[in-house]
């Protein structure tokens, strides 16, 4: 079996099988992924692009016609789709997490489906894990996919460095409801099939409605399929970062709180603590406060 | 200043205003509370009742003659009101805990008015703990007033070994409502108001939906502020006793677990935790579980 250096050299120099790998480990949280965990260096300057929008605005395809433009200038990308409608993730719903794309055996492109936490479309409980692996691997740009619905949109926003909302035209008639969601945690907009009638009415009103947040937020018209607008979007994320130390702190102190928290508990289990207060309370007298003492002696 | 002992020698006597501070104490989590759970001793053989329903149901004229029949009896009852549209409640609202009551200055009855954590009108943090304080003092019953909307009344059902939903006739109405909530955590079911029109049908049709739950569930009809009915309820509560220690067993294990964590937790500041890392992140490379392995020794 390989060491956990083998792996990590292996990933660093752009090897997508032990990449792989690795991600199944810290995903699964199988046995050796908190060894690996505290060996990977994760690069701070690779920055996270969140793409969300409503099921059908062709987030897929813009990160595909995203992807086909970045590996002409030799970027590297890594894509993590959480995206259940999305066509990069049929491998998971088939059950396996290989899936057909046109990017899919080029090199420099790495596409990974993962699954989502419940009905809610929550991220995984190890995507700040799997995305600092990534970071860690030689990408220039790691791409995290997300359907807009439930409460995913929020927790990329609070992920990605720079978060792209992917609307519609149609989307006008709902623009009640994004405006309650995704409206607030765009870094950039992209109207996307821009080619259909009421795409350009649509693009001012989302303008004027975004000028009610304190920062300048662009509106891209894009049209993904036909390569159209994509060159412009890409030119202002290159030169475009977002708060990332800010954002970034916030999400690992969280995370490092909880897994302190997760640590210091690893040897209180609810089940043994049930059958001790379960013969402490057969008693007539109960005291919750000193049981606790001397369970913990604190 | 008194000690700790003395305080629960006063409290286990009977005396209303050492008892009252002691609620404070525990409830604001003041300097010694911790000390003062630690040596109080709950005597589990007190049951909790809990009183929940919509708003104008009329649930502090119930307990209020629940009360007056109950010290014709000679028992003592300690009340604690987390109804914010209670008229028990009124002093919480004006900013002071004593308010007007026909059973004030009786001996024998304590009422406190507490105050709801978040306007969902969940149940205080330390609702548990302010409940063993009274099943510590001299009390025949522990009587929760809440009202049931937002979360309080599953809260009440987890606290409560007996759940007493109130309704009225007029109820009929939102009866969609009721059933997905209050119907499913009542251990009994009274309807208030039962003189005026309709409330047969109504308590038929209640019970009548009632019939699906798996346990019989039974439905009074009372009149409170005629004192109709109440002694019919009273008998049946004195007669029966609810899963007790089931539901106390979950109660206290979930809080044991929580108490241990913040012990365990107490060392340990989120902010104190930013500014580590809002240093180690400065670095090109970070990794998070280097650094809480690091923080935590783990």
């Amino acid at each position: 079996m390989k060491t956990i250096k083998q792996f990590l050299a292996e990933i660093k120099r752009g090897d997508f099988l032990p990449l792989a790998r690795v991600l199944t480990m810290v995903e699964n949280d199988l046995v050796g992924s908190k060894e690996l965990l505290q060996e990977i260096q994760s690069n701070q300057d690779v920055p996270v692009i969140g793409i969300t929008g409503p099921p059908g605005a062709g987030k897929s395809t813009l990160v595909n016609a995203m992807i086909e433009k970045l590996v002409l200038q030799g970027k590297k990308i890594a894509v993590l789709a959480v995206d259940p409608t999305s066509p990069f993730n049929l491998g998971s719903l088939l059950g396996d997490r290989i899936r057909m794309s046109a990017h899919f055996n080029k090199p420099g492109v790495f596409i990974r489906s993962i699954a989502t936490r419940g009905s809610v479309g929550g991220l995984s409980a190890r995507i700040i894990e799997m995305v600092d692996v990534l970071r860690a691997a030689d990408f220039d740009y790691v791409i995290v996919e997300t359907v807009g619905v439930g409460q995913s949109e929020i927790e990329i926003a609070g992920l990605a460095d720079l978060t792209i909302v992917v609307l519609v035209p149609e989307a006008g008639d709902e623009i009640q409801h994004i405006k309650s969601g995704l409206m607030e945690i765009g870094n950039v907009f992209v109207v996307n099939k821009a080619d259909r009638d009421g795409a350009l009415s649509f693009a001012n009103n989302l303008t004027k409605m975004l000028h009610q947040r304190k920062v300048a937020v662009p509106v891209f018209k894009t049209v993904a399929d036909k390569n159209i607008g994509v060159d412009e979007l890409l030119s202002w994320i290159a030169n475009t970062r977002g708060e990332d130390k800010k954002r970034r702190l916030f999400l690992y102190t969280e995370k490092a709180f909880k897994l302190i928290q997760q640590d210091r508990m690893k040897n209180v289990e609810k089940a043994d603590l049930q059958i001790k207060i379960s013969e402490a309370i057969d008693h007539k007298e109960f005291n919750l406060y000193q049981f606790v003492k001397q369970y913990d002696k604190f």
